[in-house]
């Protein structure tokens, strides 16, 4: 039977999905190599520094790939980084038609892939399942075309909108499964944002603890994103447990505010501290931050804090995407808010679309996007 | 084909449901009529005054229903109403069996009018689809068992669990589609509850504007839930929406603080003002109302209220069931709360159960149980 190009498609979409937890700073790539109407390899990109998905699904291939298609998820790539081109690998391989999911979206590099194709005389078609490929790359798609990672923000809140007590007790809101739902944010994303306060009240770790199969593992067994601290005063203690192993770890700070000492005692230890600019609201510059982030390779990261840290995120239009866990309990009127965020009027409210609703556990996890970007945009149009 | 007693009874409860916006303070009843595995009659409550069910069913069969099955979604009553008992008149027709989804509520006639058909040899059956006949009535039952209305509160909030801006401003939180379905919520009460609070900021009428067909429609053209002001000094001016017409309406407040003078302008105009005592937290004893509400035989009221009344409903342990129309949208941490209730630390929070979550236009309806009553039993019992 003659399958569409969308079912092959579909397939890699699934392949690219294996590397998930692993591809960072690359992109998840997954490649089908189908020869008449028969599946005849298949690969993705796993760990970067080994190979792409496409020279995978032609080493896996027991047949002669001449006149095959290859369904590739991105653009196959033009250039020699740590391994071949791919574009000249499914050329050599003499492949007839090459489908993909989306173009390279670095504007500087896109097409070109499409173009060494072409000019060696394989039919390119494309794009096919566009929304599907570029859903598996939403943090390496915003870097390249923004100089921004993908900033999804993890709340946990009651059904009143509560995300921890007066006093800043918290632990517990949401049941395991909601819990077990957050390691696999963690695990694919390449860095965890929290704030001081979070640190300082709950001395957390924000490790991944589980495999790609959902089995709990020691944590030095997985690839661990790298920890961010927004610590404006520096006031982090050297035994916190999220500072372990240093390597991982950065601390943003403003260095007016900082003690030298303290500093040194950090530095000592192998802590990565780095000072930034205050921003309008006089604290860190969270736009400053992304940007470094960015360009250390950081495609998605993942904010897990309070609602003081989440709300300046929410402010600055930083965040891409919303998932709020939401417990079926009131925590009452003087608990704290899910996010610090000051308006007056009904017009001011910030719209927003929900992408997703379903239960985790006895919990409800809400998937959202925050429209304000949109209206910050009109405004400037208009 | 030979249905199930449980096929049958579920089309018994379809009819009930037609009774929805119009039998108070009766429960709304169905009956099915089936011989020789033909359905041969079919009732439904309709309205206070006018047949029961049984008989509906017995005056619609062109068939003998000697020998024939009934299936009743309440047990039949035995008593001498507004209309003939319908246990008598089952045995007049000579039917062979009977079969009930539940019981009498009322503890003093449960059973009387199974035991009238039994003493007269007819085969009874029961309970069938207990859970879903009981579900037709809740406040009927309620009444019964517990000599108060089934209390169902329903709020509209942000995501953030807000219900109106700092100024009171709340307008439109939630879309039409939400807005129509309370006005669902609306035509199935036997009472609407507000506070003097949201009358004074919205003047809202808190009309039925819809019938069964949900078309909308004049007011005056549909059954009226009764409309109850919570007034603690007899705040309101004459002039308020919610007074017109006047019968259809009570207020109750705290005689030591109300004027006069405003009390007389109300009783001219026929405004109900009724006085109850404080409640131990120095307002109007929510307690007592709801004991004169059922004493009037309402059995379901929905309450429509700020944040501040609907956290006195729920710290007293009044409410039944909650209706959130979750909009999407961020009010802000300076809105007011869902619900006004102090709580301190995280093992004091009220656990909830969710009952469903639909999407209603863009909002989310949420239902939800707070499971305070059980934990406030167990401390008595503990």
């Amino acid at each position: 039977m003659l399958q569409s190009h969308e079912f092959w498609m579909a397939q890699a979409c699934q392949l690219a999905r294996k590397g998930l937890y692993t591809t960072h700073p690359n992109p998840r790539v997954g490649c089908v190599l189908v020869k008449e109407a028969q599946k005849i390899g298949e690969g993705f990109h796993l760990k970067a520094g080994e190979a792409h998905a496409e020279i995978n699904a032609l080493n896996s291939t027991e047949v002669d790939p001449t006149g095959a298609t290859a369904y590739v998820t991105l653009e196959p790539c033009s250039h020699q980084g740590k391994t071949g081109p791919c574009a000249e690998a499914l050329i050599k391989a003499k492949v007839k038609t090459v489908v993909f999911g989306m173009q390279d979206p670095n504007p500087e590099v896109a097409g070109n892939g499409l173009n060494k194709l072409k000019a060696a005389g394989i039919e390119v078609i494309g794009p096919v399942l566009e929304l599907e490929c570029a859903q598996l790359n939403p943090g390496f798609i915003k870097r390249m075309q923004e100089g921004l990672p993908f900033v999804r923000l993890k709340m946990a809140m009651s059904l009143d909108g509560r995300t921890a007590m007066e006093s800043g007790e918290s632990k517990w809101i949401t049941g395991p499964d909601a819990r077990m739902d957050v390691q696999r944010l963690r695990a694919k994303s390449d860095a965890i944002i929290t704030g001081i306060g979070s640190v300082l009240a709950d001395d957390p770790s924000m490790t991944v603890r589980i495999d790609s199969q959902d089995n709990e593992v020691d944590p030095k067994t997985v690839r661990q994103p790298k920890r961010i601290v927004m610590d404006t005063a520096l006031s982090i203690t050297p035994e916190s447990k999220i500072l372990y192993p240093t390597h991982q770890v950065e601390i943003f700070s403003i260095k007016e505010e900082i003690e030298e000492e303290h500093w040194l005692t950090l530095s000592k230890k192998g802590v990565q501290v780095s000072f930034v600019d205050r921003g309008e609201d006089g604290r860190i510059d969270l736009i400053h931050v992304m940007e470094q982030l960015a360009d250390q390779g950081i495609n998605e990261v993942l904010v897990e804090t309070g609602s003081e840290l989440a709300g300046s995120f929410l402010q600055q239009g930083l965040v891409d995407e919303v998932v709020v866990y939401m417990a079926p309990k009131l925590m009452g009127s003087l608990a704290r808010p899910l996010f610090q965020l000051p308006i007056e009027s009904m017009d001011e409210a910030v719209d927003l679309t929900i992408q997703s609703v379903r239960q985790v556990g006895n919990d409800l996890r809400i998937v959202f996007v925050p429209l304000y970007l949109d209206e910050m945009e009109d405004e400037i149009d208009g």
